[in-house]
């Protein structure tokens, strides 16, 4: 569930005004997401986003993220255009958050992933790293390699409370893969979590993405190997070689991988496993019982990067 | 949280074929709302909300509520229209539930109530119980005054680790409200749930009712008591009388009540206080810690409950 900040009436009235949008016609939370509050949010001149950043979210980055929106939507990805208020900015104060409106994008995202939605999902992610070249601000991915460790520190002590052995096998794994991190390969602007309720498609076309709070600086290749986690593996843990073939040809028409960078995908899915099974992890080992979070599955992302461990090639994933 | 059925994208697509409501443009979850699985819903023609029902409705009863509903709506009361299907049924099956697809209503519901809210409230009230007359069908009221002591008795044994005394104190009430209960006041279909969460308004006037599925039909007085107890407490507990002066003047407004109605208020108040007390403390006592419920605090009721039994008169509510 994502409300975590209501937003009274009055409250909402006043924000309001504070840009050319139109009237309010409705207002309504948002089931999707985890990490602000989003509500759907109508207007007499059409649909919006209203998101209140909550507190994993730092402040001070927001303009890094609001830019890299605009950024990108007027070079052509399909993303949320944040709304500038009357005083030139998109980041304003509502209830006691940082807030921005931003535009509404049509489409569904894909509850069962199927083959043809890996195409379309790879063309798009090479779009976006194409299109993020000429902005040149940078961000730091603190949730890239050298946080997994740390990560691991707070969270190993209920490790084994989620499954017998589990930080054992994350210590022994973590070293391995930092050791073998590439360092060479292009960077740019990823989105770092475009997972399926991240993009949307619409009458068989890929209609947007969105959710790009977790976008850094990093190599490329990290994101595909993301992708590849987040959309080519079957609920039994087996990966989908068809989807991983056809997410690698979509990002291949766009931007063509370097055979460096294709030799490097065990490692990156690796480093990719091992950061979401941690950040799970960590969000169950934290989570106070009865908290409002949907605790997420570490086990999911550990059975993935046992598959990647086993992988010595580009060609294990299709490429 | 709302959405407890995930709707693949295929299942929505096939879903809206038996629908003549144009094409898909938007599906989200809705957050608000506890008992079933709301989605905001675009389509070429506008926008609906899809509802899936759990498992604390009974489908048997489902054609009453949407009967209800499409017969207050032609009878002047703002709230969601069924939009029945190509076979002529509202009721359709998706994801494995019972599925129906209504109207979408402007407005915004009151996060906090300000007595501008209780006029137009009142008079809404009056104007349901005005228009449900002519609904012949009727539904006994499962969580009326025969199911509070059923109700009591498989949440007691947790009471007391909700609040010490609780149980005592619930026990040692139940016996006089149901023996005071009236038997005599008008009878017709009551809401049974309006909290300010199930009321939109937009500028400053009440634009619609939703959330239909607590109706039932009952002692009209009750309804009113029910809304007392919503709309005019304030966060500490205290009642504000000229909230309740101006929710009984926007019925009466409306809908006389009489004097033996008015008279029956502190009773009918005290019922109402239980009721809620009672369901938040069995969902309290029996919700596992880490469900994805937002439990409610009993003690909010208790607190009205302590008020109530003080209460002499239909003056105590600014009657």
């Amino acid at each position: 569930m994502a409300v975590y900040t209501e937003v009274t009436d009055d409250a909402l009235a006043a924000f309001l005004t504070e840009f050319d949008i139109g009237e309010m016609v409705a207002f309504r939370g948002i089931a999707e997401g985890v990490e602000n509050s989003n509500y759907s949010l109508k207007t007499t001149r059409g649909d919006f986003i209203l998101t209140l950043y909550e507190k994993r979210v730092n402040v001070a980055e927001l303009p890094w993220f609001i830019g890299l929106m605009e950024h990108l939507a007027q070079n052509g990805i399909t993303c949320p255009l944040p709304v500038r208020a009357l005083d030139g900015s998109a980041l304003q104060h509502l209830s006691g958050r940082t807030a921005a409106i931003t535009t509404f994008l049509p489409g569904v995202w894909p509850r069962r992933v199927r083959v043809e939605h890996c195409g379309p999902l790879g063309e798009a992610l090479a779009q976006l790293h194409l299109a993020g070249q000429s902005y040149p601000p940078e961000r730091h991915n603190a949730l890239g390699p050298e946080g997994w460790a740390p990560l691991l520190d707070k969270s190993i002590d209920g490790a084994d409370d989620v499954n017998p052995g589990l930080g054992e096998e994350l210590s022994a794994a973590l070293p391995g893969i930092l050791a073998a991190w590439p360092t060479d390969l292009p960077r740019g602007h990823i989105h770092a979590d475009l997972f399926p309720d991240n993009v949307f498609f619409l009458g068989g076309k890929l209609s947007g993405l969105i959710d790009f709070y977790f976008a850094a600086t990093d190599l490329l290749a990290y994101d595909v190997a993301v992708c590849l986690n987040a959309w080519c593996f079957e609920m039994d843990g087996s990966f989908n070689l068809t989807k991983g073939q056809a997410l690698l040809a979509g990002y291949n028409r766009v931007r063509r991988m370097s055979a460096v960078e294709m030799a490097a995908l065990p490692v990156l899915c690796q480093g990719a496993a091992i950061r979401f099974a941690l950040t799970r992890l960590y969000d169950w080992v934290n989570t106070p019982p009865g908290a409002l979070v949907t605790r997420k599955d570490p086990m999911d992302y550990v059975r993935r990067l046992r598959f990647h461990l086993h992988a010595t090639s580009g060609a294990d994933y299709g490429g």
